[in-house]
């Protein structure tokens, strides 16, 4: 039973008659192989990630697992092939979801000079340039009566450094929503993006990685934070995650770090400890999130 | 009884009838002013920072220090309007030195259409884009008799990523040449790129810093090694030295990391890491360069 998934947040959708990602009962997700070049390259990528012996396994849990390929009836109803993976979101109930593009370059050195024009434009529109990162869309879950606070994708291209400060708030908010402004609450912050498997931990455990790899350099590629904000609420685990999605235009690495996906990932976890720090506890010491407390010992 | 200085390595050089730097026997700098605002722009940034009372002083001493500004007989023989600094090399005998322009990207974000082509060309045409660096100069002592090993301009320029990496390996070998393009010793890794003084231990400092201070965006700066192989040959201390210099496109940082120095900066830390792993005991571990049997204790 082929379905349309529902907490996809950016990216291609599938609609009757047009390509999109589908999943299954069994916990996997359909990506359709895009025709040009992209296509290819994201599942050369895939295959290479996935028998590369040198990856840690604690990083590898930020990618979602690889199962191949397979030509199937495509969302269009015609035949197509797809990258078989696993469907990050199908253990969870209503999660919120943010997928951030990382880095102030989406192109990669050796793009075309019309590529790399369409590019730069974007992120320099974008807050790609001024931030490092930008927001790609988002998701997050208000009630079951009232669903989900979802902006439109136009009002989210357009997000300048501001709203973006505003939406990692609202995030991690009880009460988000268009109007709101100023003051989202943050009452979700310490048990989504604090503690020692929150999401800032997750970026921190990351960085370590980027910091020193010199295999892949991931252009254009996001970070996705999800939670289920109905176990936060009942003073449960939030079940925060980070997973590194879209995968269509990395390169070899060739003996340097991904200085450009390194900055933005340096610049997101600045932004996310400013949020801890305001309205929590916890503070990023050496690396590590830590209780405040724990540095008056 | 002003000179002109003979350990510059990039930039404008003075010359009869040119404008460029000039230093004293007090051991002061004397920068002209560039005539469009990028003058005025580096003059407002010594007086931001020399003022700045959120700069810790272990980071402070990375830049030099500003005494102000001063109309002054020029290296043209004209009046002309220079900035006053500290001369960074006037107690050094024969320094060693290499200047690194640091960043992807060289331009700041609300630079101006023209600007930005032309610095987007230099940043894809140089290793700034590939790296997050580039070498913009450097001479490195080889003999009272024989002088310095200085490569022309124009081959600095021309440098790829793999002649970058042979000429921070050059610049910490006993026998530098043009003609060698295999194996230089590194026979001063150690003492300057290594130890808890050395410009490793440095580097990370300053990386400690970019991590957090949302104060500054230095595009287009440079970080200046300077070292002296005469007492490094006696057994002494290289008397290793990272400062930052050219400060005419800083912007604000308004709350945000400088991410594109921030990723140069690692990137360069990580090619130094790799030369002192391969060529001796000292490694990078939890931001400290460590002598590798610390590991075993």
């Amino acid at each position: 039973m082929l379905k349309i998934p529902d907490h996809q947040v950016a990216g291609h959708e599938a609609r009757v008659g047009k390509l999109g990602p589908l999943i299954d009962d069994s916990g996997r997700f359909y990506k359709p192989l895009q025709s040009d070049k992209r296509g290819s390259e994201e599942v050369a990528f895939y295959e290479s990630f996935s028998s590369n012996t040198e990856i840690p396994e604690h990083i590898r849990r930020f990618f979602p697992i690889f199962y191949g390929t397979k030509v199937m009836k495509a969302s269009t109803g015609a035949e197509h092939p797809h990258i078989v993976l696993q469907d990050i979101a199908s253990s969870r109930i209503n999660p919120s979801v943010m997928d951030i593009k990382i880095g102030a370059r989406t192109w990669a050195p050796e793009s075309s000079e019309a590529y790399v024009a369409k590019c730069l434009r974007k992120d320099r529109e974008s807050t790609s340039v001024p931030l490092g990162f930008r927001i790609s869309g988002l998701r997050v879950y208000i009630s079951d009566e009232l669903g989900f606070y979802k902006p439109h994708r136009d009002a989210i291209r357009k997000a300048g450094p501001d709203d973006v400060k505003l939406l990692l708030r609202k995030f991690i908010s009880s009460n988000p929503s268009a109007e709101m402004e100023t003051d989202p609450d943050c009452s979700l912050a310490s048990s989504v993006y604090g503690g020692p498997d929150g999401i800032l931990a997750q970026l921190l455990e990351l960085k370590a990685w980027f910091e020193d790899q010199t295999i892949y350099h991931f252009y254009a590629c996001s970070i996705l934070f999800m939670y289920e904000k109905g176990l936060a609420l009942k003073g449960a685990s939030s079940n925060a995650e980070v997973k590194l999605i879209d995968f269509a235009h990395v390169t070899e690495g060739r003996g340097v770090i991904d200085h450009n996906f390194l900055g933005g990932l340096c610049s997101l976890i600045r932004f996310l400890s400013d949020i801890l720090k305001e309205t929590t506890k916890f503070t990023v010491e050496n690396g590590q999130v830590e209780p405040e407390e724990s540095g008056l010992i």
